[in-house]
């Protein structure tokens, strides 16, 4: 263990690298504003990988998921990150969900869920509408497996209704979206060393 | 039974009359619409009533729901609009739609549910992100009590992410909303008529 | 074009065949009963195939999607069956979902969208809580895409709380989903007719 | 402030006082358990005040909401609990968290969202289907106005798809409900205990 509390960032764009990515430009955001708070950022991007449909923690031969999910329990802080499509998160990102299923039946030394102490939080960007829908399906899912949402726990961009402009594109950030992903960050940070050095009781 | 199928609006927006009101102006776009297609609009704003909480079709003394239920069964066509609150419908809405949830349980003299051969459509706006969890709820809710759903039948405005402009503010309506208020209303009165003459069979 | 409406359904179970799937028992049910009406159901496994990430209508060398939109464009009538993991369609009904997008800027020879006329339906099984919020995504993105969703266009099985039983493993079929799947049945075969016969008008 | 936190708890039934409420039941199992960690919960039902439609934090005369918001602000934990209608929370919750929408325009003498530090859990019931998404909708907007979700944030029951039975009339409560309400309850008083010694930092 460090001495400050490492992020891991999951990428959950349709498009395989090298194509440029609208979350590739939040999670720089985000990985920033958490340097700020000397917490370190890795990012992958799960289109890149072979992460298997089921909801085991293994799926056998040429599954990558086994070292996704070393990474997000190496580090504290878990920044998902998503496009949306149709309104929602996309298929990459509800895979990903699918996957961290399997930590309701896995346990830690304690006896308790083996994702406890963890802090989640959600990046989403879009041509338009669906955030907040999204942060709720997200914010469901990694709490109910384990993880805890500190308070602004989500950033996003989105532009006017039935537009076309990419958050990669947009001449400048934003000033709302600056200051929530500040918070964000700010907030992640907080909770990810509070619940470091005193984690939930094993019930 | 006239010629024509007519159509009932609830208004769904969290502020009495008179107060201007965004979901009224995007009504009013669509009663223009379904008037193209020879069906008039009556529209009313839920909030002036006193819809009382329950979900039967008549919770007693001082519940104006009866005669909103009335006016629903007495058109071919409902149109559902609300405004947005932290990416979901607003109370008012959700209000309406437990009232709606007794139809699940009414039949017509040829045994079917109350409201069958009864279209459908939702309209959305808010100052930013929301409006396809919004379609999303009432369209299954709407599809659950009977109501059939047009192909493009939601008609929405929203701002871009955290903004604060109001729809009943904008200079002018944006193409792509007028688009879609035409597609929506031409769909829906197509398959009004579709469905006033020749219903769903009986089970 | 046959004398009566054929339908598509997609699986999107997570498990490859030849596994069983809850899905499958449910689409039985579904084809069963739409064959009561003379409509005939083409059903695939969507995870048999290789469904590209993407939002057009073809990704490329080794997308299997283009065979599968021939199939959902040649019948009147698409059933999208889907497990529940963490409240949520799958990632596989997702991508799906995900690549119907691309009909949004597609056009029949009417200058309709390419889809018009056709009827979609929902089937949801999963050991526990969720259908409702499968039923509004899966309704709202179809709407989206130019599908008609009609009264009572989702069959759904789920067990109590927490549960872990299968819809396979059911000794018998509860009344209630036999009841729904007989109305969504004799609803959608009696919708895409009406539209087959008299489609929505060009705008 | 005492040397424990304390929890105020809103029931948002649709039915008011004193009919029993499937929500009381599973409050009351959650205010046991909060007990156990020296948490004291105060329980309000909402429907049986006059929380008036709106988004500030003051709708003026007869409104009810001014002395709900003090007591979610004096206490350390929230917890919000709602039956489910057509898969989705209650009218009156939504109502709760139009108002709730209030904070994030408030900041605390730090310069804070003024609900900060504080921790929020969310409590469903309902004769079938549901839960998930309403979690989803609930942490979603409480994360948003300023609250902490820890983990395992959520505690549920509902039946079997199609279902009648409430959770106030089950002869004992699951097993499964049980240690979820424990794991709620324990995490939500560690997490209060963390956020109320050491709080999120000023921005």
């Amino acid at each position: 263990m460090t001495d400050h509390p490492s992020a891991f960032a999951i990428n959950c764009t349709l498009k395989p690298s090298p194509a440029e990515s609208s979350c590739d430009r939040m999670l720089g955001l985000i990985a920033d504003a958490l340097g700020e708070h000397h917490v370190e950022t890795e990012t992958v991007r799960a289109v890149d990988l072979h992460i298997a449909p089921g909801v085991t923690s293994d799926e056998g031969q040429g599954d990558d998921w086994p070292e996704v999910r070393e990474k997000i329990l190496d580090a504290e802080i878990l920044v998902l990150a998503t496009p949306i499509w149709l309104g929602n998160p996309s298929s990459v990102c509800r895979r990903v969900l699918e996957r961290l299923d399997a930590f309701l039946g896995e346990t830690d030394h304690r006896g308790r869920m083996i994702s406890f102490d963890r802090v989640a939080v959600v990046a989403t960007v879009g041509n338009e509408d669906g955030a907040h829908n999204v942060s709720a399906q997200l914010f469901q899912a990694l709490s109910d497996v384990g993880f805890t949402v500190p308070a602004g726990g989500s950033a996003y961009w989105v532009g006017e209704a039935m537009g076309s402009v990419d958050f990669k594109d947009l001449d400048a950030i934003p000033e709302k979206v600056s200051e929530t992903v500040s918070t964000l960050a700010g907030n992640a940070a907080h909770l990810a060393r509070l619940l470091r050095s005193d984690g939930y009781p094993a019930s």
